[in-house]
């Protein structure tokens, strides 16, 4: 999901210590795994490899006080997964969270920031 | 520039077309050209290639009704920069909107979703 309003893009990211608990990629992933029921399904439904999306999701398990995604054992790679209760009520929260960020965007100083905008840009000169 | 609050580091991007005419890696070298009178310098000074310091002022120079950053003719590499009227506009503007954006996220939902982070996160098993 691209949070964008007119030309304002906002992301969120939350910490636990240096590692990114959630944001934009792993929200998206944990959508897409509830769709999918697989790890490796949802990371190639969003284009990205399934060293990538197994990392995010193992991050996103050892970031928040309970597992975010249940792996069901064996079966390889496409074995099944599912986003936990805990899972979905951070998903949940993360997204209200991104949705208010962007609301609060609807201030003066951005109608301002859009005025002075050129859209398109100048073309290259190289 | 880090947005942080606790947990929660939001990043704001503002786009002309596909083009990124400002974000947090442009709004730094902004205020770096002001501090350091060059591009190279500020960029140096932000562990940033020569080459991508210039992409970054090219960009903010065609996505804007006006150029952002202007550099003095001849001396090579270290001749000197600095930012325009518009270019000190547009940067306090952003600047403004990133503080916007972050005070907005002292809601309840961001407390409950703290409340859930498990910080340190769990060391990794591999």
């Amino acid at each position: 999901m691209t949070l964008r309003t007119g030309p304002l893009k906002v992301r969120a990211q939350i910490f636990a210590g240096d590692e990114i608990a959630m944001g934009p990629g792993k929200a998206d992933l944990l959508e897409a795994i509830e769709r999918e029921g697989s790890i490796s399904a949802a990371g190639r439904s969003l284009g990205m490899s399934y060293r990538r999306s197994w990392e995010l999701v193992d991050t996103m398990n050892r970031c928040w006080a309970e597992r975010l995604v249940e792996t069901v054992p064996g079966g390889g790679r496409d074995r099944g997964a599912h986003v936990s209760e805990m899972g979905r009520e951070v998903l949940a929260l993360y997204r209200e969270l991104e949705r208010q960020l962007l609301g609060s965007a609807a201030g003066q100083d951005f109608t301002r920031l859009k005025g002075l905008l050129r859209d398109p840009p100048a073309p290259r000169n190289y």
